[in-house]
């Protein structure tokens, strides 16, 4: 349901720590905002180092930019995104001053995912069990 | 007006299934949100496959990406979400389980197009009217 | 504190032209939205041709797409909008007619640089005087 976008100029992560990344992207989301792995997206932008701005001049931050559905309590949404720089800098061996988390929410009822409308936060059970009988 | 994003792993898709499936949103955005063919945006995003994850593993999905001015009747942005995932999926021969559309909205005040601040949802035609006036 | 990511196709933008833009925004961002200059993050995104379309055909917008914390006036929003639009066509040697830019919001909880939530508009200078001290 989540989608994540992580943008970092090219060089600053590895195949590897891309997929780590990924993991424990996952790991923390369905933690807190408890779906199933299989639903969460982490899609990786890597642009040449002339294409990367901090302040005006070539930087290097790592941007993670996720899509929620919204409706979730603010304080897991805070909670999400400090445990997610935390990874972040940890994983990418990048320092934390240079990592970045934006959550930006939407309402459920306008996303679409496996052919159906994304339930609103709190009624991911009944969405799941009615999987495959559409 | 709008700006869609559809991101998808290197190969998933062909020149000929994106200008097909781009035509394809455009045609289903016009029709729902009543904003001529021009100001609709298409833009495709094909990181290599090793930079795209489903459940924190390496994964297929086609992820479509809107950006619409909010105000518009929730049931319609709905139906919009809907159309679009069962056109992906029918256009880029991908199964529907592995698409997944996102609708984000923001204050139309906000969003500049052609040197104009975009209108409210609902007030498209006296905007267009304007056009060429300034 | 804000992220712009600015799209257009390969060949739209030179790397002198991008650092121009990158430089540009965040003058503007800085001076309207009083956020020190170090904070302002912007991202070049450079599709190849066949892959950027507008009415459904292949096409040469360049599209600015800003996030930005929810809570500034909107009346500064506006103005932000259009300065940005009318800096793009300038020094990208666009015409303003295929510049768009959209400023996205979200709350400012729901995002963290540095290990650190972010402040709501407003309360900056207490945010910034505390960098340092966690």
């Amino acid at each position: 349901m989540p989608v994540y976008t992580c943008t970092a100029a090219q060089g600053t992560l590895t195949s590897g720590s891309k997929a780590a990344l990924a993991a424990e992207i996952t790991r923390i989301h369905v933690a807190i905002n408890h779906v199933p792995p299989a639903y969460v997206n982490v899609v990786f932008s890597e642009p040449p180092p002339d294409s990367v701005f901090a302040g005006g001049e070539p930087g290097a931050p790592l941007i993670i930019n996720g899509w929620v559905r919204r409706g979730h309590p603010q304080q897991e949404a805070t909670r999400l995104a400090l445990e997610l720089s935390s990874a972040a800098a940890r994983i990418a061996g990048v320092a934390e001053d240079h990592v970045m988390v934006v959550l930006q929410d939407g309402p459920a009822r306008s996303a679409v995912e496996g052919g159906r409308v994304l339930p609103e936060p709190g009624q991911e059970k009944e969405w799941l069990a009615r999987q495959g009988e559409t």
